[in-house]
Order: structure tokens, then sequence, then C-alpha cells
């Protein structure tokens, strides 16, 4: 294993001090439990969103905390999911009198624990639970279907409604309308490695790509041998077309997501392939976002998500942002 | 190979025509010969700074085209010079009448080509060689030291500085001030690949590290086995340090960077033990910036790179700035 590390029990603890210094003057780190708030809070009768997760997505879920998205985010060890308490303790420092809003990525460590959270909040509380990626409908650790890239467009979306003063139930409707019209699917070319397992999480051959990859390494639809990129990105866009049935016209947003190992070159590329089938298709590709937005440690992939836009979510994902990783 | 890729020959096309798609707020590419420039041009009598070199270090220089740094970058092929009738054109279409300011890193094919374009440049202009890296004196591709993420930071200086109406003598002062009081170095865990090689650029064994390596796969001091984290930053800063010499309570602008392939979390491990190290030693860590600012393709490695502050460079750093890869 290949990894800028002193002990893989103490990486998060460090790492999330190295975030809060490098960000202090967007966020807070706390402990016991741990969770990363944002600085200036928002003011009373606002919409408190928190979301969460395993490590090792990064910039998800951390580097999205601040204004006009998450309020709070509660990291657990790499690819594991958080505890409850860590969602407790983060809804209580950072609700607002109107009401917590959990934004949960469809996993079953973190739909358990969110759950147990939840059964435990004496203040108001909605979840919004994500599963845009299409590749498959069950998988390692999932009943029903992945949450991977789209989450940061509904964490724009809900933050950007509840920075607005919309009401939970109005946050709520919002982030499930997002999650509805929104669609994903990566493929990777290499695995990543948990720093404490220590080894690769699953083989792939020097020629092979695996297409419909998850966010941990969970294996997709097929394993392939590699072929030009824009093959690639019209077998992901026909997965993500044909999932969404926008209809002819559709306003889109298109996000090109880097898995940790691809570099913004490429990334740049596939976007240019994207866009152009999506012209030829006679839809109208609005708002782009490249970059590594949702990663699965070093994995070389990339994933593409479409959401269909209306002016009410183009103006919320155009809302003024700004946090470690996003600015709007 | 494992690459998102059609074709090797019109990889840097392609990809940036995606980039200047993903952002056309901000800019502008223009084609035969090829640079990449502002949209919202500076008002007249405000120098014009222009920087270029080959592609693969994306986001650097692409990505810092917009206020408050670069007004024109020329992206030359993969780990490639840009050609000097690129550096020309860029010059003449983004220069407002106070000069133009080429940034280049000291590479021979950059400083050879940057020298023709100043001998045909009939506008007046001035160089700042950048040349950051402590780790050897000579390399692979370069007399004397070479420029790596140190860049980033005289970019984002001097461009502070035109924005502000400096005239170019004094840009170009600042220009080479700030690269004096700058040092970096690199290790890499990985090799890279350049798209039309096929083939690493080097090979390294599983349980080896390059220290002080270069941003395109050049030999650094020595090849060792993996050590901790904590000695590997130890060392880097023993070398940046060392050439530095800051005297005690310096204040300094810690930057993390990440060559490409290496997460996150990592990064955020390293600064942390970075900040504890110059703590320990008494510099006042006051500015921080983390990321792939300047990477190397996919490879698994990062870079520490250190600036003296004093007023003037702090004030310049946190100027603003809205570019693709660097907000402030």
């Amino acid at each position: 294993m290949k990894k800028f590390l002193d002990d893989a029990d103490t990486l998060l603890e460090h790492s999330l001090r190295g975030f809060a210094l490098a960000h202090a003057d967007l966020v807070q780190l706390h402990r016991a439990p741990t969770f990363v708030a944002r600085r200036a809070r928002k003011p009373q009768g606002h919409v408190a969103v928190i979301s969460g997760g395993g490590s090792g997505h990064e910039p998800l879920h951390i580097g999205y905390v601040g204004q006009g998205m998450l309020d709070a985010a509660c990291p657990g060890q790499v690819f594991t999911a958080p505890t409850p308490d860590q969602m407790l303790a983060a809804a209580q420092a950072v609700e607002a009198g109107a009401g917590v809003l959990f934004i949960v990525k469809n996993y079953s460590g973190d739909t358990m624990n969110f759950q147990m959270a939840s059964d435990m909040l004496a203040i108001q509380h909605m979840t919004v639970l994500v599963n845009d990626d299409v590749a498959v409908e069950n998988s390692t650790h999932t009943s029903g279907r992945r949450g991977v890239a789209g989450t940061v467009i509904v964490e724009k979306v809900v933050g950007a409604a509840a920075e607005a003063g919309i009401d939970l139930a109005g946050c709520k409707r919002l982030g499930d309308r997002t999650n509805a019209c929104t669609a994903s699917m990566g493929v990777a070319f290499s695995s990543c490695t948990v720093p404490a397992a220590g080894v690769p999480t699953f083989e792939i051959g020097a020629g092979e790509i695996e297409m419909g990859v998850g966010i941990h390494g969970e294996p997709g639809r097929r394993r392939e041998l590699i072929k030009p990129a824009s093959v690639i990105v019209d077998e992901v866009l026909d997965a993500v077309l044909s999932d969404l049935s926008p209809p002819p016209g559709q306003s889109l947003l298109l996000l090109v997501n880097g898995l940790g190992g691809t570099p913004l070159m490429e990334l740049y590329l596939l976007l240019q392939l994207a866009v152009q089938r999506l012209a030829r298709e006679g839809f109208q590709v609005d708002r782009v976002r490249v970059g590594n937005l949702t990663t699965a440690l070093e994995m070389a992939g990339a994933s593409l998500t479409l959401t269909m836009l209306d002016d009410e979510l183009r103006a919320l994902w155009d809302a003024p942002a700004r946090t470690a990783a996003f600015a709007a």
C-alpha cells in the first residue's frame, strides 16, 4: 500500500484537523463525537441541513459545509457509516429553530444509523434519501440503488433552499424532487485501497474497465475491455438517459465527476464528449460542473450525472455558495 | 495504458474545448494558435499577465486564468512547451497598454520558446522565471532548478498586483521577489503515463518513494523505501526550510499540493503534520492552501511549498481572484 499515512487508526482524526486548519474561516471541527459545522451559523428560523457518510469520498461531505450548502457533515471512518451520536450532536449543535433535514446516501450502514439518530432526535426533522446511481438495482452495501455524485446536487439545491428560508417540508420536497430527476453512472480503471485494509478492494486486469462501478469499488454492470472515451461516454449516457427519459429540449445540468485518480485533462475530455452527444440529441446542457466532487479514494475513473432542470432547480443551483470545495 | 482517450493527437484540443465549455463565464478559447484568455478583459493601463507550459499539470495554467490571476495561458501538448506563436498571439490579444509580464517555469523548452516570443514581441514586456523546486540543481529538462507548484503563488501575487494597477517593472519585481522567497519539494509513489507515449515515464518498486520528484516524473534526490507520512513531511520541510532559512517567527504561506493521484484525505493529513512541525519551530503559518494545484497527470504523490510572507505579499495573496481553479 502506497499512501501518506502514519497510522490508519488516526488518519481520519489528523486529516480532519488539517481540513479544519485549512478552512478555519468556513468551518469548525467538533470532537467526541466528531462533526464539521459551519462557522457562521444560519439565523434562527432556517432549516439546518446535515449530511454524512464514510470518509474517503472527499470533498464529499465535509467540503460542502458552508454558506448555501450544508450546516454540518458527519464523517465516518473510511467507507464506514458515521455513528448515530455524531448525527445527534451535529443536529443539536446547528439546528436553528426550523428543524433539521438529513441528506443520506442509500447505503445500509448509513440509512440504519441515520434512522437510529432520527429515532432519538427530539428536534423536528426529515430525511432525503439519495439513490442516483442507475448502474445496479442492489449492491454490496445497498438495498436499492446507491447514492453517488448526485448527492452533491441534492446538497446544493437543498442548501440553497434552506438558506432562502424555505421550510422543512419544502426543503424535503425539493430534495426528493432533485433526487428523482438526477441519475448517475460511473466507470473505473483501477481499484482503491482502504488504509485499514492495506490491499486493493478489488482486482482489475491491465486492459479492463468496470462499467457501473460504485464509489467503494462495488461491482457495476459488467467488466469489459477498455474502449475509447467516446464509446464509454455514450454507454454511460445511454444508461443515465434511459433512466431519466428527458423530453426533447430538456434543460440539463451535467456533472463530470472524477473518482480520485483521473487527471483533470481527461475529465474535460469527457465533458466535451458528453456535451456534444447531448447537444446532438437536442438537449439543452445549461449548467456543467467538472472535478473530483465525490471520490473513491485514489480510484482512476469517473462518473457522469445528469439532473433535469426547471426554473426553480436552476435558480437554486445558481444561488451563492461558499464552502471549501464548492463556490457559486 | 488506462485513460479516457479517443486519440492522443486530439486529446489536448478536445480537453481545452471541454474546459472552455465548463468555464464559459470566465474564459475564451482561441485557436490557431491556441491560448485561453480571460473573458472580461482588464481595463486599459493594466499589465497583462501571461503564463504557459506543457499540459498535464492542470489546473496549472489554464485553471488560473481570470480576475486577479492570469490574463492568458498558453497550453502546449502534454509535458511539451507551447510554441512562440501561441505566446505572441496571447500577448497581442490581452495586452492593455501597460505591457506584458510572462511567468515561465524553468524548463529548457519553455524558457527557449518564451525567449523566442520575447524577441519577436513589439509590446513592452518582461519575464519572471520560476524555479522554486529545491530538490535538485539541474534535471532532465532543466538547467538550474525546476519550477513547480510555487508557480501558482507567483501567478496569484503578480496577478493581484497587475489587477491593482501596479506597473510592469513593479509586477516583475514582485514576481521575482515571490519566487525568491518560495521553495518547494515533491515526492512520488507512482509514475504517470504521457498519453502519446503509452507507458509509464519511470518505473518504481511497490515499496518505494521518489524523494524530490519533478512534475514530469524527473528523478529527484533519491529513491527510498516508503516511510511514515510524518517522516516524509519532516524530510521535505528540512529541504525547503534549509533553502529559505526563514528567521524565527517568520510568517509563512504553506501550500500542500497533490500531484494528481493522491486522495484529499491524505493531503489534509500532510497539512496537519506540516503545520504542527512548523508551529513547533516557532513559525507563523498564516495562510494555507490544499489541493491538486500543479499536477503530474495521475501521479500519486504530493509537494510542499513555503513562501515567506510580508504584509505586501500577504495582501496580494488575499486579494480577490476568480478563476476556474482558484477563488479568493
